[in-house]
């Protein structure tokens, strides 16, 4: 049965990233769909063919169609219990959600100020309060889950999970933006980058030469 | 075991509404601790006595600490099987699922433009092309879902999810801001309306008297 991952440039889509590296780095076989965005109304109309939401990622598994990165992952998560997605243990697991979820609906400021930019090292910039705040509970979420978890393994708990997933794209802009961290953050991102899942993933967005005019502007 | 509920003021608390519909509506067993928001250091040193992320809702189950909306919902969907928190049927959870997020991470601008205020009939107000969007959206949501599952019951999966859960705020705001619906959207506002636990909700928050400033100036 067919199983599609419909996604967005790799140098730019931080939400695409998020499930391609979740089903990635367990194994779960997928083809791959990439439609440039903010290019039109023809590849517009290619991702509403897919969801009404207009926006990726998207998954399409055999008459299944779901969208938004973090359905997709609890999606794969029940229909493929063996890549582990989640921790085993209940409080893990619960841990693992509320921090998922967490990074899903709010690091607005952090967003906004540090888009994904994969191809380009744009180094430090001044940043608004609110966007330190959001890099500083980044930080404290890691060292909290690394505190807990670390003797489990080098991810957020111990063996990889979907909450390492969500938070790639965060280790992309700390890497981007060159953002000061502490060391356990910083040993997270040595951790994160050697994931062969977010090599591939970065080799690709690198390789990629379409450019967004509107994000490349800091 | 104390399974407890920690939210904010009921007339503004959209995020701490959402799971506590869930819950109730189900017949999820929980005590309910409320911490009146955006009053200054003291409650909020309350709330970060519960989760270092210092938002409401948090619920903690046991020795279990979980946080952020639709953590909670995944984690008491997984708990309590019997409360059929998604739909059975495997796309409709995907699509159940899928709605799900996109509200939780989506519609900026009708969250900002239309806050969540429950005592206060605020009539219709100018908005912005990114708001209408997103209403737009919401009934495009909507009338999909009702078409789809319509025939199984009144709510958007036939009979009460976690979906309607996480649009039940959203019910709230376009009576407050007597936002103009198609006739599907209509329909569905007044089985909200009608739901015995957004009712409980709705009675408590206008009983409220504490009032916050900033969110009164429309
Ligand atoms: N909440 C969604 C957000 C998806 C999203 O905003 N995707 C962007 C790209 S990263 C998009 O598709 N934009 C295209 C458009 O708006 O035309 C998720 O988690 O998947
Ligand atoms: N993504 C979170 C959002 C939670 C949130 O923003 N809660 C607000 C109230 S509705 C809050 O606790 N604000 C208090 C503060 O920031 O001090 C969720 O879904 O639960």
């Amino acid at each position: 049965m067919a199983r599609t991952l419909v996604i967005g440039n790799k140098n730019y889509s931080s939400w695409s990233m998020r499930p391609w590296i979740a089903l990635k780095a367990t194994g779960i076989a997928f083809d791959e769909v990439m439609i440039p965005l903010y290019t039109g109304e023809a590849d517009k109309r290619r991702i509403l063919a897919f969801t009404d939401s207009g926006k990726v990622p998207v998954l399409v598994d055999g008459d299944v169609t779901i969208w938004d990165s973090l359905a997709i992952i609890e999606y794969a998560a029940e229909r493929f219990p063996k890549a582990q997605l989640w921790p085993d243990d209940v409080a893990a697991r619960a841990h693992a959600r509320s921090v998922s979820a967490e990074m899903h609906s709010g690091f607005a400021a952090l967003r906004s100020e540090c888009g994904m930019n994969i191809h380009r090292l744009i180094g430090p910039k001044p940043l608004s309060d609110a966007a330190k705040a959001d890099i500083a509970r980044i930080q404290q979420i890691w060292g909290d889950c690394r505190q807990r978890y670390g003797r489990f393994g080098p991810y957020l708990f111990g063996g990889f999970s979907a909450a390492d997933a969500m938070f790639a794209p965060v280790v992309q802009r700390f890497r981007t933006y060159a953002v000061e961290l502490d060391p356990i953050s910083q040993g997270y991102v040595a951790v994160m980058q050697a994931l062969p899942a977010v090599r591939e993933w970065t080799e690709a967005a690198l390789a990629e030469t379409l450019v967004i005019p509107r994000f490349e502007t800091d």
